[in-house]
């Protein structure tokens, strides 16, 4: 499994990955599942990623052949791509095809595999955006109403980025809000696990102005979730019933 | 879908089950599943049911009808049973015949009927026990280290009572730790849904000291769920990162 949110707001993108991948229980790893491909102040693009670790990579992969090749026409590279709505059309496309392509071997072992992306960026001219790409290609995007998107085991994390955050959340705010949320995750999923990779993309800016591991024995994000812990059962043994 | 928590604590049982119930999204409608058996004094049963309406729904009239029965030799009487142990074995029983029966049916139409149950109780002279029943028949129950059960929508709650509920809490604070872990699964599962049934059941009382139906508009109710979203939004501005 996988948690990964990401957040659109005035201010910029804020995204949040966690770095575990496991085949059963007995069997984990820590892999990077955010990307980010920039060329600054002209275009940012960041990826997260969850799902089958063998569909993501090699997605990743051809995402990046396509952009170094020389001779290509660029009509796949997302650095060239005209806008943002045009990159997670590139992205979704490569998702799809990848996966048939292995869903195609598995079929034998009666073995379905999955995967769905994060898409977020911003180009210079054009606004920041940021896209949920299905297993099948096809996107969603995040808008006014619903400044958030989440990947992987998303329940867990839900109820405190639907409490806090808007689109006027600050990017300080909503630094705390993807940890927090994370947070809640860590603790009822195993398989979701340290360390993090939080990225921040300020608008306009067009590259990344934050990217932060945050490793297992991390104090402050320790001190965080106890301060968290303690505001909840505070909160909690103040209200009446 | 559905959601039902049960707490088993030192001051006694409290249990929470929502009521709605649905066959697609357009297809809604109200049904108890908090089901209680008692004989004031002597011995108390409560069954919270999740899961495919026909299932539970046949299970619950087939253990009514067995308590009924005034020819049988009470051995599927859940209210003759010599303790909560065979209490839980005659209730996984009758669910795993019943799905069985019903999925046997279901099988032409390739579809499956699932339903699991939480069954808490108590009888004169023997301790509280709590179990969850999966539909399979088999069951776990509540223990010292983890002192609540689930089932149905479990994920969006449970932060809540990781975080606040021991066998030490108060019956007090057990009924605000099961509306609150509710109030987050009702704004973010629109499967689970008012009214609400509370029931408390306290050490040995063998019977049900409370039975409370909590309505849609219920001012206290909704009064609780603002001054936890108000808690928790204060919370999130105190913290630091």
């Amino acid at each position: 499994m996988t948690y990964c949110v990401g957040l659109l707001l005035n201010e910029g993108i804020v995204l949040l990955s966690d770095t575990r991948t496991n085949a059963g229980l007995d069997n984990i790893a820590v892999y990077r599942k955010t990307f980010l491909f920039e060329e600054p102040g002209e275009r940012v693009v960041a990826i997260l990623t969850a799902g089958s670790l063998s569909v993501t990579q090699t997605a990743m992969a051809l995402l990046q052949d396509a952009i170094e090749d020389p001779d290509g026409e660029h009509h796949n590279s997302i650095m060239k791509a005209p806008s943002m709505l045009k990159v997670a059309e590139i992205v979704g496309n490569t998702l799809a095809s990848v996966r048939q392509d292995i869903d195609a071997k598995m079929n034998a072992a009666k073995v379905s595999t999955s995967a769905s992306l994060i898409v977020a960026g911003q180009r210079r001219g054009g606004a920041m955006r940021m896209f949920l790409i299905y297993p099948e290609g096809n996107f969603i995007e995040a808008t006014q109403d619903t400044p958030y998107l989440q990947i992987g085991e998303h329940k867990y994390g839900k109820p405190i980025l639907d409490r806090v955050v808007t689109m006027e959340t600050t990017l300080h705010d909503a630094q705390k809000a993807v940890l927090l949320s994370m947070d809640s995750t860590l603790r009822s999923n195993l398989s979701v696990g340290m360390p993090l990779d939080l990225t921040v993309i300020e608008n306009d800016a067009c590259r990344a102005t934050l990217q932060r591991r945050i490793e297992a024995g991390d104090d402050a994000f320790r001190e965080m979730s106890e301060a968290w812990s303690q505001a909840l059962r505070d909160g909690f043994s103040r209200i009446e019933i």
